[in-house]
């Protein structure tokens, strides 16, 4: 896992991909008392980030083993990013998703063209029935972010918040993003080391499933004690991979967590400030940003809002409890 | 009025306002019954296309002329413009307010420096207020659409969708936007007509409220008989203007008038399928792609999301009807 291949990833990418801005709003500065950059993936095709390691995944293939099909377990976007894809490819692709997801995020994965199976996230294993459906039809098992070609896509949003910043006069600053096994943090991180060194990746992630910063703190792989409860159900994940986690452990700062509450007023401020749709998983970096600006440092800080696919009943909810 | 000075006002604008993509999704595509690309100027700078209108209109006085302030009359978006665009230059800005304004519209506009002076939209007239106080205080008015400068700063809309139109291969292609007095669509009329005569305005607004429609039937300006009751508060004037009209009688297709729950319906489509905040005036110009089909012409359609200063609880009331 290297910038070569991030690189790589985003000449496959090219053209593929939407290059997203960089965002700001006097408001947002105010509340947050520094410079506040943001990065909306949020408007990346598919509504989220994933769908960049999705592409990159599916792109490094070769063409004999790409066409017998795809496999990803997903609660909702990397789902819809391998869908997406594979529809792009032309090649089959089966989700495995939790029969607990979001509605629109199923709807949307078999409306890519993708044929669903969903399990019970409570008493199924998803890693299992992910590998035997793979084995029976010859199908690539695509990792949700334990993965090096994903994480290379992810790592394109490096590339281009390292430009970016460059370009808005920003040299040194904390970037921060909503982590779930850490693919995105990770990537991104590889990226700014090779490109924006004075750029730092701080991982967040919601209160009571911080799995990484835990595992950050102790300098081990420490997993969540359970994985139901959080309105960031995008963001849970049982814990950081085997290859992210070392990543992080060489290039993060320490991680942040955030109330529900914190990551749904945030969510609102997007709404608000930005004119952005964001799921409340998409939003706790920008929670971390404006409600945890004493645990960051330096007078800007950079935030990707890393999805958009929030159920509306909820939205509306938080727009009723927090606008 | 002329091309030469969209390009001029693109050059002064340079580096100031947002360069807004040009988006799609395959969900709208499936809607519409075409290609849909839309332009989201909900996500330029104060959440609206007036900010580009109002910078070029300050950017065109002489530092002296500019330095005593300057005065503006708007329903809130043209306010908020303004507003920053002074803060911007350093000069004061006093913006006549309807005391109806949504109240986002007025604590933003507040929010930006301005000071506010509040009329009541049925017992006063605007226009008499804000010429006395432009000559009491040496104030220079900057309309919010019947003015050269402001027509110009809309229409570098219309020159980056010529620019992005192309790049996307779509060399002819109705082009929709929401429509009050006409400064948005005469601007991208001029720009469109010089730089890709492919493309064509279609004025969009709310059923009941189409001045510019019926004005473009008839052949000669035919005002609103009220200006009270829509949705769609941000586009409802009383007439097309002595200088938009005749530019959008020489250079506009048919214009196309749409209900209050298309506009609400197109607003939570862009919600699920762009993750855009979009008001519903806003939105009208989606509306009429997605709903109003079979009075558009061609494979594509370009649609221009004019704002997204939308009152968090209508927001919420939309998502609960029509998500």
């Amino acid at each position: 896992m290297n910038i070569e291949m991030i690189r790589a990833a985003a000449g496959r990418l090219a053209g593929q991909v939407r290059r997203t801005p960089l965002l700001g709003s006097p408001f947002l500065d105010e509340i947050a008392g520094r410079r506040v950059l943001v990065k909306p993936e949020c408007l990346q095709h598919t509504g989220s980030f994933k769908y960049r390691g999705a592409r990159s995944a599916l792109s490094a293939l070769t063409p004999e083993v790409r066409a017998r099909g795809v496999i990803a377990f997903s609660s909702g976007n990397h789902a819809q990013g391998v869908a997406l894809a594979a529809r792009e490819f032309g090649v089959p692709a089966v989700i495995v998703m939790p029969a607990d997801a979001p509605a629109l995020k199923i709807a949307n994965t078999r409306a890519y063209g993708a044929e669903v199976v969903l399990y019970d996230r409570a008493t199924e294993d998803r890693d299992a029935i992910g590998t035997a459906l793979a084995a029976e039809r010859g199908l690539t098992l695509v990792k949700p972010f334990d993965e090096p070609q994903v994480i290379a896509g992810q790592g394109t949003i490096g590339l281009e918040i390292a430009e970016q910043a460059a370009e808005a006069g920003i040299g040194r600053a904390e970037v921060l993003m909503p982590t779930g096994g850490g693919g995105l943090a990770s990537g991104i991180a590889l990226a700014l080391a090779a490109e924006a060194p004075g750029l730092r990746v701080r991982p967040v992630e919601p209160e009571g499933f911080d799995d990484v910063k835990r595992s950050l703190e102790r300098g081990e792989i420490s997993p969540n004690a359970r994985l139901t409860g959080s309105v960031c159900d995008a963001i849970v994940t049982p814990a950081p991979g085997a290859i992210t986690f070392p990543i992080l452990k060489a290039l993060a700062g320490p991680g942040i967590a955030v109330t529900d509450d914190e990551a749904l007023g945030a969510m609102v401020q997007a709404f608000t400030r930005l004119k952005l749709v964001v799921e409340p998983g998409g939003a706790v970096a920008l929670a971390a940003a404006l409600f945890h600006g004493r645990e960051i440092e330096g007078e800007a800080v950079v935030v990707v809002l890393s999805g958009g696919n929030v159920d509306p009943a909820l939205f509306a909810q938080a727009l009723d409890r927090f606008a």
